[in-house]
């Protein structure tokens, strides 16, 4: 297969990985209605994990079975479905090879109340044995429990790498070191940005910003420099930079379930702010599954767009 | 992607094996020219190991770089491309995710004189940093150094396995036990692709085989039952169907270079028993690139028509 | 399940043994139609590997389709069936559960002139993961080769066993040690059938003795006691005491294929002479599929009539 | 390469090392500008991670990209390039042996509130693959979690030292032990670098001391022995030989940016107070390329003279 | 440390290999005389392991110190110094850093008679603990004991590749398969390096060939396309080519001492023929240090003429 010279130049971001992760790296980026853009929509489903299956699935009942998102992913042409051991194990066998899969190697509930902390629910040899291209990994930053997942992450990634998988990390600022604003914060969502970049994640994705600015330090930065962060498509813009200067593949969440036009809107900035795609799921699996496929069609064609 | 049903077919074969192994016998089979159609052109290159780079790369000096071979592999749309460690390694970084790689783990040589038997050169780890999707591993059936060669395939293959990779065996009878006849004797074919289907491959490579029967007590079993052996596509039926009932995936290769003619009489056959393709090494890069190219795509023509 | 006294008095045999082996002890002798008769009738069919396809599927044809094997083996009521890798890899994912499997780890086969040694073809991890409930070992003693046969058993057992498994060992002397006749001799049986005991068999599996005597040591001890071995009932029944004194489960395979009436009348004598059953490959699957059926039918139902 | 005297005597004062450590500090100390002066500057770019991207890119949107730093300390000649592992990772293939890398495997952000610990970010196994000369790490004195910190380095010490790396420890003092003042004191400056070396670092990246003393009990020793603590070189010479009598490489740090008169002033201070020499990030890379270079060159300028 | 378009070009053709690797290979190609040029001199001395002392070291007895060789290779300006362990222990703290190290981890001496097999002598641990850029090992195509060797070497290169260091493969086909005039026979010295560099070899070491040609089927290529192999520096050309079309670092070593008229003809003919440069022992250590010198330099610089 011929490689587009957009793919080609991000492999070359790459420069210190094996063949195995460019490899997979690649697979990523071919795969779907985006193959070749530098683009991509990833439908995650970890929902039933993080929020529980009836806060969830209950919007649209046939998501409660593992194999809806498979097709749903399939038939969208995403370029990867994401998902935690226990679904992704329900018929990964099933679906064999006809979507790039990323498993999510932790997960948090919400019936615990505690410092946030992910527990590692599934491993670099679970991702091997079911055929995925690469792992993911949240982290939050801001939580008193922050190392205890920066170290496990790094052992996880260093583990991935050596077996030429991806690795793909959420970063989502939470705990008490944070305000609730300061959570989405343009200042906290750069920062989370390059701690996973740090770590040496391969793909990030972290929530679309909002103009608030957490920290005090940060705040003179943007006043002496003048950054322009007041719409959405400039901060995604200025997120995307502050990670190596654009030399990491960045997508964006969309949060929770709103109306077409809304995530439309929202995804026609993420694009405009040069972000590398989207990560799709309520709004994806909690629309009937004709709505669901023609919202990313239309997400996909303002991603091709903008490549 | 959505699957052929002879893919999906194919797949059904392999009941026992993990999800991540499964995807890795998909892209295979979903690669290149005969993406979809159950059929595979494979190019392996090994002969500067097996039998030095002169006699292997003089007739078309190009081929002496190992960059060569890959983008033949990837401009002929080949299902995937096989090679021992140093010439895959030499520019997988360069090529990473453009063509699937099968690692050659052992290589013998004609410099020593001895029993056969490959010695192994590169391991499953190998394999996964380089992204390959698979493992090839040379057997010897009738070699007094058989069980050295069966138990560490035997190895290899688990830790393949258990991680997700395909093993695809050459199987050539060669040793003590056997005349030089016999080596492709009809029965002989038949019982080398056997054994390496209980060695657990899930692509078996062997020669085109000759009516020849070795075995005493084979040759009464052929006239009790008048078992069509005449023609080579006869022949090939025969090969295929003796091998787990046809439900192995089972190659043929082209042995020495021969002009265009034969080659593509012998594809002609080969496919017309039911072949599920060719692994074609010296017949394709002996040649000049563009007649390369132009075999190849005569050779993926016959499979195509014939699927 | 209530357990039947046989069932009881058999385990109790095996009072060293963990809970989880002598679990897949009592899985064996509870299946099928003789399930709870303390006797066993076991499907093997290695003989793809051990003497090559053609000869050994060829009078049958759909037995080159290692599913007939498993639906031949379940719908017979068998006690279990025993394969080599391959062969039980290829549709033990489809038939799960249905018939308990023995993995046969060590093969040999026809094409290498060598002192018989069986190579090492799969693993007690390969069983686990097939669900099986035992491994299937060949030794033979008599040849030079002994002592790597009996170590690499020795290491096997010693795993299969910590990990709950049964230990299934065919005790076939020959080699250099031993004259033609010698083979099959009843002192020589005998012996084979106590090394295989002594190195922590479960089952041991062993040929019809003749009345040949082969050690000039023995003849002398059989002569002095009057040890009557005239019919083959009487051999059977020698053989079986001599091992522990009854106290392990010896079965007797049926060799080549014959007539239905050689075949029965076999069995009698078997049963007649305290067999605890009966393995019966070439006998079976050679034989059209109604045939085989009957054939195992009445074969279980002498075994019956017996218990 | 012929070593000057300096370096020999240098190396002289690490007698237990092993020749892979001793070659790695002599790589480090007969690299770039100053080479063979026995001095050494160091780029360090952990900023991003530490203080997050914008507040330490902002000021020269250039740095964003790692290939900057790597460019920069190329460029400069400096002796080395610490960073973490992302930075790092991203192109070291690229420039790989353009100059010494320090791959710094912990770190902290300002998002958490919480006792002073960094988390283990990378690992030796890192350093080795991607051809660095040894690791960095940071240890917070007087924090409550100073002891995680000191065991973490140690094991991380003892692996780097068998496999013949250096081991560079920042001691910046810190956590509800200390008052803000007490953070650079001159007792504490002193008692960091101790306890650095102690660790078995072999080189030691403290903050330039103030004249403040926190420690009561070290006031009167102070006091009693009138100790010189004056002026800045004053203190750079006490803590160069309260740190082994001299016999470790002390290195500082230049804190924040400020202007250039001020920087080559401190500069001044530290080489005639002895400093081995300077690692200086912010005041470095937050200039303009050319700004940037041109710092640098006065400041190796300053501590060639020095020599 | 700029480097030259030359370096870049040579460490483009390892694309697989991590960052520590590419580092060590630069520091090869970048340190002595020959720096920056792409052509490299060695100093290996194992002649005392391999040959015994007296004969090695009588000529000239001041070598029987190992640190005349660490003198020697420096005061050459040398790429490297190789050696077995115990000489490169002896002093390898003494001179640590002063020149790169390849550390020979296996042996062989001349006192057994047998198969030609060296012996693991040493191990990639050894060679971080040394300070070593790479790791040295001898292979015998040829011998009977091939499996053994190019099983161990495949052990030690993924550990040393893991671990940032090179593969430096000495290439000697000798053994039972071959003739004396074999040993250096063109086609036999092609296949050689070959070899070698499918075992992973970064840097490979063969002896300059004769025009014999060993192999039957090879002298039928030599004829058919007129491979011109008349003079030394077109079968340096030949080999070169052969092994990866050029894209490989292939030495050549001086063999047994001789005047120095004849080494340097022989030098020059090496470097009009393409070779990367030459490994001299004995005809540099079994000299006059004065003598070795000049030799060397002259030896450098008609090296430096070619590049």
């Amino acid at each position: 297969m011929a490689f587009t010279d957009r793919v080609k130049e991000i492999l070359s971001w790459y420069s210190s990985e094996n063949p195995g992760t460019l490899t997979n790296i690649a697979r990523l980026l071919n795969h779907g209605t985006l193959a070749g853009t530098g683009k991509l929509v990833i439908l995650p489903v970890d929902q039933g994990f993080e929020h529980g299956p009836v806060r969830s699935f209950a919007p649209n009942p046939a998501a409660y079975d593992p194999a809806y998102h498979y097709e749903l992913a399939i038939d969208a042409g995403c370029n990867a479905y994401a998902a935690p051991l226990g679904s992704m194990e329900q018929c990964a066998g099933k679906f064999a090879g006809q979507v790039p899969l990323i498993l999510k190697v932790n997960n948090s509930d919400t019936l615990a109340k505690m410092e946030p902390c992910s527990a590692i629910t599934s491993s670099v040899e679970d991702a091997l044995r079911l055929g995925c291209v690469g792992i993911g990994y949240t982290i939050y930053p801001a939580s008193g429990q922050r190392n205890t997942m920066y170290q496990d992450l790094r052992e996880i990634t260093i583990e991935a790498k050596r077996k030429g998988l991806v690795s793909v990390v959420w970063s989502y600022p939470r705990g008490t070191g944070l305000s609730k604003a300061g959570e989405t914060g343009i200042d906290v969502c750069c920062y989370a940005a390059q701690i996973a970049a740090q770590l040496g994640a391969h793909l990030i994705k972290v929530k679309p910003p909002s103009a608030h600015i957490e920290q005090e330090e940060a705040k003179k930065v943007y006043e002496k420099y003048q950054i322009p962060i007041g719409t959405l498509s400039e901060r995604i813009k200025h997120v995307v930079t502050s990670c190596f200067g654009g030399k990491r593949i960045v997508i964006f969440s969309g949060g929770e379930a709103k109306g077409t036009d809304a995530v439309l809107e929202e995804v026609r900035q993420l694009a405009a702010g040069g972000s590398f795609g989207s990560i799709m799921g309520r709004n994806a699996f909690q629309r009937q599954k004709p709505d669901a496929l023609k919202l990313l069609a239309d997400v996909m064609s303002i991603y091709k767009q903008a490549s």
